[in-house]
């Protein structure tokens, strides 16, 4: 395990997949033109069709917002819905919380089990906890965090992101669990962060949440219904918890808009089936395009995003850029490179284009 | 001048106009059914039609939400888009600025301009605040606010909406001007809530910001825009507050949609000019109404909504929900009743035809 213990200092929002505009200003493609495959959004999104005007133009029901969460409970395998928080996007969540929870608890430390997606440490950081990212292998992770947990002080925080983005590390429910004990053992809480969850669902602890009272558990809405224009993330904890941070995130957080295609979504067993077996296939195809066109070798993954390594990330990068493609590059390791799917077979053969020239130059 | 000094203390958001689920409750009146008339929300929305799927597929860029801006500032005529900040929803503001602004300054107190709208109140006393509710008359409003700001200590916050909800009380630029530089001089701010300034655009402070360094204009979208579904509020102050205020709001705020939605319709001034002429029929065709079927008397107003005076309120009210139709009554006057405009003209004719049954009961 390499660790780091520099606390971060306050900066800018990271710099994350989809910055487009940074992007078209450097290769001089305007921003409409790219295939943005920086994000680990499913670019096949869930249909939005048919809004009634009142959602558009009335403030939504309570009783809206209790169907909305409902049918989250029945889409996460949450037990009920007084576990369940609604908030603008999984974003507005992780903005909100440390400064929420610094008003209910006295926070001792943060730890942020990495390399992970850079908003957590960000925002800690700014709500003034003091936040210590460490960068582990996959498979050390759950032994880190358990070392961490087992001599944690009082109002400690662990985040875990799991399945973990970039590198695709997951820990079962039962290692979840035994951290999610150590946490409550401790008087910490243990978060975990489930955004790219959705294509494993037997894997997420969300169904245990009533065993785990020390537990957070974020869900994004947006990356595997490929609606990343709709705003949705929950959180999912013991109810006087919920109730606490509900409190804080107020009346109308929701808009009416959001609840009906979010409702619906989670409700459609049969698109979610059909979009886990496209995303399988994606995933072997664009492992095979890589495999087959470069010398990266597949690294870490998840069904929304592949996780690549190879000497050349960064060279593949700009090539990519120059017909107007976006991938992701890190700052933590200049060797990895991440890849979201094309959403259609023109895109996926825009993709194949320019793999085909990046081959015929000599890099595979 | 009538000054109450009772701190707030936290307590669970306000009844707002819009609380259908409980009327629905008392009455019996499935929610659907309701003519909501308790909003001051103009009830024919500006049209949401032919939103682009990639706004709801993928992440806004950077250059849609500066579009956005620039349409608020040549809509609210703030003199460059470093003064605007845009959030999800007025209401998102107001619960955010107390929590931001404490990280900055040092705050003294608190004091608040009203009868006014609650939730100012119970989000600064809920970030730790001592908060003053000041309860005033419309005519002695600006004296009261000079004679707060005269004698204020450094890091007081005064509030003022203006127009005023719900007496429509309404303070002319000169004075919002000359109330925003003696906060300068005591080194405090001024909160200047416009949420229903947009049928008197000239009335608005936003196009001298530039000259009123201590002061935060907030403006709301869905009221005028009759888009409640839409969450977008706008803060207007000077760039480094703004940056601030930004940084801590976080990237994607504002959903694609959103930004798409609102960026029409601040640029279409057709739309805009129909619907302010509209409303001012609208206004006088319910104070008619309202004359010649009751014993109320006009007592405040905005275009958006009618504040009415009279010992039969409560009665009233409880006569129209037995109709489905819902107004606003209010904790500080058991003698006041706020009204919206119904939409459509058969919406019109239910108030006429439940009004009519009422004067028939000899109430008029």
């Amino acid at each position: 395990m390499v660790s780091s213990n520099t606390p971060h200092q306050p900066q800018a929002p990271i710099n994350h997949g989809g910055a487009i505009d940074a992007a078209s200003r450097k290769y001089g493609i305007p921003a409409e033109d790219w295939l943005d495959l920086s994000t680990g959004i499913n670019p096949v999104g869930y249909p939005v069709t048919d809004i009634a005007t009142a959602h558009w133009q009335r403030l939504p029901l309570a009783s809206e917002l209790d169907r909305l969460k409902r049918a989250a409970c029945d889409y996460y395998g949450v037990p009920a819905p007084d576990y369940m928080v609604c908030a603008p996007g999984t974003q507005a969540l992780i903005q909100t919380i440390p400064f929420w929870i610094r008003d209910r608890i006295d926070i001792s430390k943060v730890h942020i089990m990495g390399p992970t997606y850079g908003e957590h440490a960000r925002c800690w950081t700014r709500a003034g906890h003091d936040c210590a990212p460490h960068e582990t292998a996959s498979g050390d992770r759950f032994d880190a965090t358990k070392e961490i947990l087992r001599s944690a002080a009082p109002g400690t925080i662990v985040i875990i992101v799991n399945p973990n983005n970039p590198d695709g590390g997951i820990l079962p429910p039962s290692e979840i669990a035994a951290l999610s004990e150590l946490a409550k053992q401790a008087r910490s809480f243990l978060i975990v962060d489930e955004a790219f969850m959705d294509c494993q669902p037997d894997q997420s602890i969300c169904p245990m949440i009533g065993d785990l009272p020390n537990t957070l558990v974020l869900r994004s809405f947006g990356k595997f219904f490929g609606l990343a224009g709709v705003r949705l993330g929950c959180v999912v904890m013991a109810p006087d918890l919920a109730a606490g941070l509900s409190e804080r995130i107020g009346p109308w957080a929701i808009p009416g808009p959001t609840i009906e295609i979010a409702r619906r979504a989670f409700g459609d067993q049969t698109w979610q089936n059909q979009t886990r077996s496209r995303l399988a296939s994606d995933a072997v195809r664009l492992d095979d395009l890589i495999g087959a066109n470069s010398t990266l070798t597949l690294s870490g993954a998840t069904d929304l995003f592949r996780y690549y390594d190879g000497a050349d990330c960064a060279k593949l990068a700009d090539h990519l850029a120059r017909y107007g493609i976006l991938v992701r590059l890190f700052d933590h390791d200049h060797n990895k490179v991440r890849f979201g799917f094309p959403g259609t077979e023109p895109e996926w053969q825009r993709l194949v284009s320019a793999l085909d020239d990046w081959k015929s130059r000599d890099h595979a």
